[in-house]
């Protein structure tokens, strides 16, 4: 095993880097436990292959999450072509790890192989045009790349989800020949993480603002926002990054219809891929 | 650590398990991955209790995975009340393992933490009504319940998710007071397998069927179905269910609009709940 960041040793010590001082009551702790919190998305990789069989070892891992109903409604693309890569790179804003990296995935929602099963038998699929399929084929393919992501950090590989694919969802569905009904939602990036670019883990928000008790509430909030905006922003000073706490990223992120370079003609984007969303 | 059910201890084991005859190429292995492999859905629990603090650290498991520019657009519900378990079981067509189980939690889509955080800024979050947002939080959902998922069978519990809370989201929403902009997309129970429900690991499509390289390819794929209906009907036969194989399972689930329960008014139940899906 080749293990790019150690994972932290003791229990404290992995919830204190996940939550700074909100450290909540854990209980029950093991290895793979350890594995999954010591999770940190890394935008820089060294060309080194992964030993052959990596990506059939992801892809059993990734089939093996829960699909609902069996159904599996989702593909994955392995993306080896330069040419390919480089412009999947430019459509997701000039993210170069793409092109580093020495596997590259894009996770799709697939109706289209039930579509295809179906014409064969002579039936049509009357549930496919609804949004409960094309929402279903999304999440089946999110559990699925996350058990991969997982995997691929058990074996001291590194990761980053782009959901930048979906700045132009058509040409990456053209580049990879994707048929009506099957949609990249986003890509992965999988390989050793370059020197120096292995980072801290990052904090998140305290586990009182996401996880509520019968009832949705959101007494307190505001104060746990604060606390974890002060996190952050020693997070970010740390890391040698503006020092920025999470509101102001939030507010950049979703502020403005520019922010989201694109994605505000996600539902042409999908529809105009076979799923009509009804 | 209590196992419900024996992971499979060789690779060739865990391998054949998942895809029959039909076992890819994979190469590293780990317990992680061997973990990952094991998985099976249960409809069945015990009513004990795991230990404490298992919440807090199925959660700390969740929030670990990878969130889209870190907006963390997602929450969780633990319902303990009985009456709420008992109308959430039969909105999802009588599961009674929703019932039994001692964790049961509801995993919502959720852009009203940040529009909170933007109000009391005086600011206003322009990327919110759009379809990219409502699919970011739900894609962060999956990536974040299945990171749970994975931590509760590390430590011998077992879990199933439940997509037919969609039959009713507003009546879940209801239940657990969802402010606007929050919805349930899917359930997950959680707990030890009740005697003689652990079942089978279930037989997943050839990964030639869903892994593709460079370009999405479709030759070759009618003897793959037809392979592994015939694996699905050998393992339904095992379990006693009837001899189905998936093919047939597919067209029953997706043939009908009758066959969604209630999903194909989706579209209307996420923009009432405060999603425009612009």
């Amino acid at each position: 095993m080749d293990i790019a960041t150690p994972i932290a040793t003791t229990k404290q010590e992995a919830l204190t880097a996940r939550y700074g001082a909100a450290t909540p009551a854990a209980g029950p702790w093991n290895e793979h436990i350890a594995l999954l919190l010591s999770h940190r998305s890394i935008r820089g990789y060294r060309p080194d292959a992964p030993p052959a069989g990596t990506l059939e070892t992801l892809v059993a891992a990734a089939q093996s999450a829960a699909t609902s109903s069996n159904l599996q409604t989702w593909s994955v693309v392995s993306v080896t072509d330069p040419a390919k890569r480089a412009a999947m790179a430019k459509l997701a804003g000039n993210q170069k790890h793409i092109e580093q990296c020495p596997i590259f995935l894009v996770w799709c929602a697939d109706l289209s192989r039930n579509a295809r099963m179906a014409e064969a038998e002579g039936r049509v699929l009357e549930g496919l045009p609804y949004l409960e399929s094309f929402l279903v084929a999304a999440i089946d393919a999110a559990l699925a790349a996350q058990n991969a992501v997982v995997a691929a950090e058990s074996l001291g590989l590194s990761t980053v989800y782009i959901g930048a694919l979906r700045n132009d969802p058509e040409q990456v569905a053209q580049l990879v020949a994707l048929p009506p009904g099957v949609m990249g939602v986003f890509g992965l990036c999988v390989g050793y993480a370059a020197e120096g670019v292995a980072n801290e883990v990052k904090p998140r928000l305290p586990q009182a603002s996401v996880l509520h008790h019968d009832t949705y509430a959101t007494e307190g909030e505001a104060s746990l926002r604060a606390a974890y905006d002060g996190e952050m922003a020693a997070f970010s000073a740390r890391q040698g990054m503006d020092n920025d706490n999470w509101s102001g990223r939030v507010l950049q992120r979703m502020g403005s219809i520019r922010a989201l370079n694109g994605r505000d003609r996600l539902k042409a984007a999908v529809r105009a891929l076979g799923f009509p969303l009804k």
